[in-house]
């Protein structure tokens, strides 16, 4: 490794130290931190994110990549970590020196901010109050889509901030194909008129137990106990401060156990890739997830294909009715494995079944083009949302509340995010094939309790490599094939074929 | 205020928000953080602590306070905020600019690696394997005390990063004092015959009543949940990231209650102070304590003048025998406070009573003083404190590891600390002497459960100043005397006379 080399890396290294710094303090702020502490944590933030972004587009740290990659990675194939650690460097600081400062800080104060409004909106069902800020949210994601510059679509400048290399033309067939798809097996299952099979997972189960079952289960399938934790929170979620300090989070409700035990496979899932990047990327560009998309594969992953499969309850169903035996003692493992995949179209993205989610996420991807775009209004944006829940999933949205105002995402600046979670569901599936056409014992395994064949899968062939590939060149590498609906299309047949005996 | 000063509170907000980013991340270590987490956790702090230094001496700092000074603080008679700002950033500047990186980077490293290797040499009891760490760390405290620089003895140097203003001149005879009156006072009650009143502080108390009871006496006391934590670590400790998130810590051990119940207040002392530092400081360099001498008259207050009352235990009492009904019912009011006061010497600093523990803290200063000035070998350490001990103390050191080994002061570099243990005691009873001179229904008070007017009168005479005065100033403005041992010796007489019917 050449001087520069050292030099840089030195450099990033203390650039990902001020990163991780920020997650602790964000962790903090949403699992121990007192009230109290509020403001002077947004203050603390910021600090942190003007040093961070000051450090990052430095001339210094410019100087130092350039001198790298004129000493060159080495190897000279382009295949090397370090090369891949150029490449990644590289279109971090392009990304970055095109955003002026002033846009990075009025995108983040108008963000802080319109979080806030939105958690009172939305409590108060009150879109006129929020319309302001979407619309000042949407103006300052044109601008920054315009300083980032982009091909064809405005859309796929915030696009690939998730999901490198990904673009609205190739969303669009997908969407449409995912859409019809998804009300064709939708409308399929509410014409056998089997609802309400999920009415035994209301049946109350004690919170302090659901831990203990969750922090089993996530034991078992490899979660590293001396290498992460598993907290409380409002709202669930996984950060990690390194490859060895990686949490998650859980809220428990006594009358849905679902919630905390998929929501725990879940985080498990996106913990699972954190914890299994190479060491040696620590503190470099190339340490964390390479894609939204690509995380979220891990979390659906563990959350449908090996929890709410059949197999995993073979295995878990007597010990989740021994824990909780006044609410399952006269319930099958079929009834059981029936409800935990009971499908209907809902409300809320985050509570949808397999089969409707994905209408959610298109939705708001249509949405967020046509505002991007102006050809829809943020006035006007209520009544688009109920006229494609209505279209898409057949019911009627009563409140805003419950439509619109649902997801944080917006609020936070988050706007060309939605798609990576279609994305993650048809990844899912794509590894999971790959995983168990190389090893095929591993659905038997999941029965019978192991899960070491497909977490050392997943390692190899997905985790480890953090962001060295770009995302496609990842699942070409890791499945032989392109980004395709053909695995999940299948699975999602074939499992509520059965589950609905269509 | 004029721009300058603005600019320069802007850094100075940046340098005190990535001090309390670290402060963050030094609480979660020692709290939450998984046992992986370890080593990456010590490269992040490093990359804080160095861009602290960097940022704290760069010349653009340099340049703003100059700036600032030029422009003047306003008002004319150096009496306001914003010239105590300028003063201490100076003060500040001045010291740090002082010591080359090189030496700051040094010091870092080998007291980091020292404390590990302190913590293995006090498990296996073998002095000779952290010889050459205290050996180094005595070095590198030399190289440190010529590049600040100081008056007549080298200790100074040391002594003035925790107690501004403070000398070896002024602790001999100070220190000689209470020598005297402690062998004296403890020789009287040793001469009682009275040994083993404290047996039953050693009957089992349930750790988690013990927390349930600990945390609601904090809270009467003032200590506001909204704004803080209580939580538990290995070694108690108290942290604070602004006024309004101070965290303590605490362990319990069920055969030893009083560790945790005056460790609580102790602890809840030091939160006081930081919690009631004015609003306006945060960000400044007048947030936070004065020094550590001033830190430990605030904890000692609450632990000893307060919380060894016996009017503290008037009105506790009842609560804590139907807390621990097994424990105290046979157990008369009298007996405890007895038992809580119990006077024998030895061997362990932390575990002391109020009469000897002066006496660990000046066998310290004196070893200190002579390590630093020549006086006294490495090799010759332990046998010297041996025989201090059973000269001051006249008690056996059994083991090194009951002995020179039990702190963690040294490994870490805290050399010049330890003398501030024995101020704080001093000056907790200066204090609380003015307070019941100002407000003579205290100690009625607090017999009734009621701590409002002492809070309030440590608040405003003390507590809401941060560093705007230096100790000296600040004992001054809030007693009407300089520091005097009057007020303490006539409290440990006085207490323990009738303690122990002297």
């Amino acid at each position: 490794m050449g001087n520069a080399m050292v030099a840089l890396k030195a450099r990033l290294a203390d650039l990902y130290n001020l990163g991780m710094a920020s997650a602790v303090l964000g962790w903090d702020q949403r699992v121990f931190m007192p009230a109290g502490g509020a403001e002077s944590r947004a203050r603390q933030l910021a600090t942190l994110a003007k040093l961070h972004h000051e450090m990052g587009v430095s001339r210094e740290t410019q100087d130092l990549l350039a001198a790298a990659e004129a000493e060159g990675a080495g190897g000279g194939d382009g295949a090397s970590d370090d090369a891949a650690l150029l490449r990644v460097a590289r279109r971090d600081l392009d990304k970055a020196i095109k955003v002026p400062t002033s846009l990075v800080v009025e995108m983040t104060e108008v963000c802080s901010l319109a979080e806030e409004i939105w958690v009172k909106a939305r409590a108060e069902n009150d879109y006129a109050s929020f319309a302001p800020w979407l619309e000042r949210i949407v103006g300052l994601k044109r601008q920054y889509a315009a300083a980032i510059g982009y091909q064809k679509r405005i859309y796929n400048a915030l696009l690939d901030d998730f999901e490198e290399g990904m673009t609205a033309d190739v969303l669009d067939p997908l969407f449409e194909e995912l859409k019809q798809a998804a009300v064709e097996l939708a409308g399929a299952i509410r014409a056998k008129g089997q609802r309400g099979r999920d009415k035994i997972l209301k049946r109350a189960c004690e919170e302090a137990k659901q831990e203990v079952f969750s922090r089993k289960v996530v034991a078992d399938c490899g979660f590293d106990f001396s290498r992460g934790r598993l907290d409380r929170t409002v709202h669930p979620f996984c950060t990690n401060f390194s490859p060895n300090d990686v949490r998650i989070t859980m809220r428990y409700d006594k009358n849905w156990l679902p919630g905390a035990l998929f929501g725990c496979l879940h985080e498990m899932g996106h913990a699972f890739y954190e914890m299994n990047i190479k060491a040696e990327y620590e503190g470099t560009p190339l340490a964390g997830g390479v894609s939204l998309g690509v995380h979220e594969s891990q979390s659906r992953l563990w959350e449908n294909m090996v929890g709410r499969s059949r197999g995993f309850w073979e295995h878990y169903y007597p010990e989740l009715q021994r824990t909780f035996p006044r609410a399952f003692k006269d319930v099958s493992v079929d009834k059981f494995y029936q409800a935990i995949n009971a499908v209907a179209p809902s409300l809320i993205r985050v509570e949808a079944d397999e089969v409707t989610y994905n209408l959610h996420i298109i939705l708001r991807y249509e949405m967020e083009t046509q505002l991007l775009e102006g050809k829809l209004s943020v006035a006007d944006a209520p009544a688009a949302w109920n006229a494609k829940m209505k279209a898409y999933l057949g019911i009627e949205v009563p409140s805003d509340r419950e439509g619109i105002l649902q997801d944080v995402h917006w609020s936070g600046g988050g706007i060309g995010y939605f798609p990576t979670y279609s994305l993650g569901n048809i990844l899912a599936t794509q590894f999971f094939e790959a995983a168990v056409r190389a090893k095929p014992e591993i659905p038997t395994d999941i029965a019978g309790g192991k899960f070491g064949g497909l977490f050392a899968w997943l390692k190899e062939n997905v985790h480890q490599y953090g962001r060295k590939y770009p995302p496609a060149e990842l699942v070409k590498r890791a499945t032989g094939e392109t980004l395709t609906t053909r695995p999940y299309a299948a699975y999602l047949k074939r499992k509520f074929g059965e589950v609905y005996g269509l």
